[in-house]
């Protein structure tokens, strides 16, 4: 075997399935590879940012990590805004980045590029393999690091993906997670026992559907709030799983939520802060808490942590466990021309059981969250790192690691502008995915940040940079041009019969809704 | 004033005109100071590598520097792969970069990244403008060495674009060029004279009308062979400029073409080296050349330093000093079922006076440079960096810069699926933009390279990660989605038609070529 077959070979034994790529010349000996080394499918994207949101959104719905195989130092630039979301969602990702021979680099040929600290700024890990002997241990260090929630990055020169590597056993990942402190367990407990108003906030593999069973036994047993971060990685919800709010986008009302506790607990959660920075206004929301606390510290496994938790705390009675709110139902729907509010009912009504929903439809779907907690059985996705164009690709991601649940991405115009080139490629691979696509021909979010800056009189040429109707984007010829196909719709009954349609048939769909 | 404010007014005082724009909520400031501060036209993108693209463009055409306006780390990622084609290019750009607030970004909210770590994979300055008092400063230097052929990226804090700028006056920048040395001069004068068979290659700004016509002069007075680098920034061509052979891509090539010299002179061109590192193949390709050497250095002036060299050496007679080949006639145009090589001759026919070529034909335009050596007076732009995704964006810039001339795109469908949103700037600005694009729905050149390799036979897998024909692009439903109008067309007639149908027309038209 080569270099590129080991790698290969060294992931595909750790259970790796699927390989995210654009590849170009220094990538060929991987390219040739996937015929070669059975187990590693690769899906083609026809742009870089689409291969890593795409490898996202399959390690959030999968739990491991997929790989990306992308071209040198500016293949892998285009990759970096959702691999920065990927980090933010602590998902766990392989990047295999191709580079020039080792013995041409120093010649500085076009492409040349400082790849290692380009990684640096999004990667948990990063290494360029230094000699075909150490590929397989390479790799097997880079899938550890992934597993435990974090984004590796390994960069292998073109040579040393010919050269033949030396017999001898493959290297295998090791234990990501160690287990929780016994005193931190026995902290929390104790804060939680002690009567305080107590709320615990819940991000990355507590909302997973254990984590979230175990939180809601200690809800049960104390009484304490259950909280979720503002922008939930993948949250599971429905049946008996615990109605959490999530803390607010703008920081008066986060604050507002947050400041009648007398203690926090973080279980895998980072410290909240505003998601930007306002003039007179709190960045830090735990500022003024009494007690705040991390039920982990980094690398250990959360939802040990909760069950331990729930094990030392009293058994609330059978009754008690039902959980608040559970069961109480949706909203009507209601009829007529589409507003942001209808169209976040109508989906909670119609998406099936086992529906992965991935949410980039900013403030078209504001009112979506609060909505679904009466909707069937679902999982929820969502923009953590705050940089757009994470939804199209990120739903292909999770259709290709679970391919019999149906995906609905609600996606508004101006993020799904970054990553068109998504749509293809649910093309290409026939992915059950409906995106509902909300054109308000606007970037809204920044006219409501123009108006909350409280400019006397925001100026026209301003108010031009946040207008995306000149000429509108025909998404239905922009959909179908890509391989999808598409309508447009105006009513909910419109949108009620093409989502039906939609959810009916094989392979994706996109509809566009004026809003 | 506040610091957004001082920041465009010290650029508009330097000449800065245009900023091509995709902001933020970090970039409010920014946005609200267009109104405010006369000069600076912002030119919206709807994905980050548009304005980078778009900005290379420009600054090519017009050799003054535009702004960007991005959003923070992860806005900044998305426009890095054409930031890397600019700086091989030597383009003058000025990249303005919002940042949390500087109280704000020890929370690392979620949108927070090591911008300037990034910044540094590409730029020849960069700068975290660290108080108000010094962003007039800041931006002239930023714009200084924008000027002199580097990218420069300006960091902003948020309070510090909405801090009051102290009463004083606005910073300009210097000059970017120093005089080359004298004793260079004589020395490349000396090595012309000594009757050994020399070439002078050209990049840069040597490519330039003043720089032609500097280098024809030498040319003419001792005999000298003129040689472009493989992928020339921004090449003046037709009239009486002389005509140059460009190093070939692939290096057993461009071996043979540059192994006959005794002297290489380097003109604001790097050391040739090969794209890429093959096995058994030369990588620099000066080695064995006995002498080589820079005619400036780092900072100097190419055309003044050409011109001094002319200056030199004894002047030809006027009839010697009429360039081989100058009007030489085009190939007569071949109809029927289109061709890459029919296509090549057409463009070169029908391309109007004083047109600007953007090619990022790939394969299908290999043909084209030697072929419009015969072709009207024109600019010509390639790919610099190899960073596919540079033309559409490319040649909206140059637009902008130059709104009178024509701008052909010569695009193929494998490149122009990176930045497709390009089309939609061409549409909102009204640009007089002609995409001729060209689909053979592969990545040819990966076929052609996977052949190189010389794999005996490549596998299945392996060859659907060149196919872009599943499902086929329908670029004309694409454009027309995106507000740019679109005909398909197949033979050397349709084309011709279409052609001198769009550039009749006002604004931009594609026509997507079945190759």
């Amino acid at each position: 075997m080569n270099g590129a077959e080991v790698i290969y070979a060294t992931a595909a034994s750790a259970g790796i399935e699927v390989c995210f790529a654009n590849p170009g010349t220094t990538e060929m000996p991987f390219v040739k590879a996937f015929d070669d080394i059975k187990g590693i499918r690769p899906v083609l994207g026809l742009f870089e940012g689409v291969c890593t949101g795409a490898a996202d959104g399959y390690g959030r719905i999968k739990g491991t990590p997929a790989l990306t195989l992308l071209h040198l130092g500016p293949g892998l630039a285009n990759g970096v805004a959702n691999l920065h979301n990927a980090r933010r969602a602590r998902t766990p990702i392989v990047n295999i980045i191709g580079d020039h021979p080792t013995w041409h680099v120093a010649a500085d040929p076009p492409l040349t590029m400082d790849i290692e600290g380009l990684a640096r700024t999004f990667s948990g890990w990063e290494r360029i393999s230094g000699a075909v002997s150490g590929v397989s241990k390479d790799t097997a260090a880079a899938i550890q690091s992934a597993m435990g929630g974090r984004i590796a990055t390994l960069i292998v020169p073109h040579d040393i993906q010919l050269s033949a590597f030396p017999a001898g056993p493959l290297s295998a990942p090791g234990n990501p997670y160690t287990s929780p402190e016994d005193d931190h367990i026995a902290l929390a407990a104790k804060c939680l026992l002690d009567g305080r108003k107590t709320a615990i906030i819940l991000d990355g593999r507590a909302l997973s559907r254990k984590g979230l069973l175990a939180a809601s036994r200690i809800r049960q047993a104390v009484g304490c709030d259950l909280i979720s971060v503002a922008f939930p990685a993948c949250m599971e919800r429905g049946d008996n799983l615990p109605i959490l709010p999530r803390i607010p986008y703008y920081p008066e009302n986060a604050s507002a939520l947050l400041c009648v506790y007398d203690t926090v607990i973080l279980a895998d959660a980072h410290e909240p802060v505003s998601f930007f920075g306002y003039p007179g206004q709190k960045g830090r929301f735990l500022d003024e808490t009494p007690t705040h606390m991390n039920l982990i510290s980094e690398g250990q496994d959360v939802v040990e942590a909760l069950e331990r938790l729930a094990g030392h705390l009293p058994r609330a009675s059978e009754k008690e466990r039902r959980e608040p709110g559970a069961g109480s139902g949706l909203p009507d729907m209601r009829s007529g021309m589409l507003t942001p509010g209808k169209f976040c009912v109508a989906v909670a009504h119609l998406q099936p059981e086992n529906a992965i929903i991935v949410d980039e439809g900013t403030t078209s779907t504001s009112a979506y969250y609060a909505v679904a907690a009466g909707s069937k059985p679902h999982t929820y996705i969502t923009l953590t790192g705050g940089a757009i164009g994470m939804g199209m690709p990120c739903a292909t991601g999770a259709a290709i690691a679970a391919p019999e649940r149906p995906v609905i991405s609600l996606q508004s115009d101006g993020s799904a502008m970054y990553t068109l080139q998504a749509l293809w490629t649910q093309a290409r691979e026939r992915l059950n995915i409906t995106t509902l696509l909300c054109a308000n021909r606007k970037y809204r979010i920044l006219q409501q940040e123009l108006k909350r800056a409280g400019y006397p009189g925001v100026g026209e040429i301003a108010q031009s940079m946040t207008d995306l109707g000149s000429p509108p984007v025909d998404w239905v010829k922009v959909s179908e041009g890509l391989g999808v196909p598409a309508v447009s719709v105006n009513t909910t009954e419109g949108l009620v019969e093409a989502l039906n349609r939609a959810l009916a048939e094989e392979g994706p769909h996109l509809i566009e809704m004026e809003l």
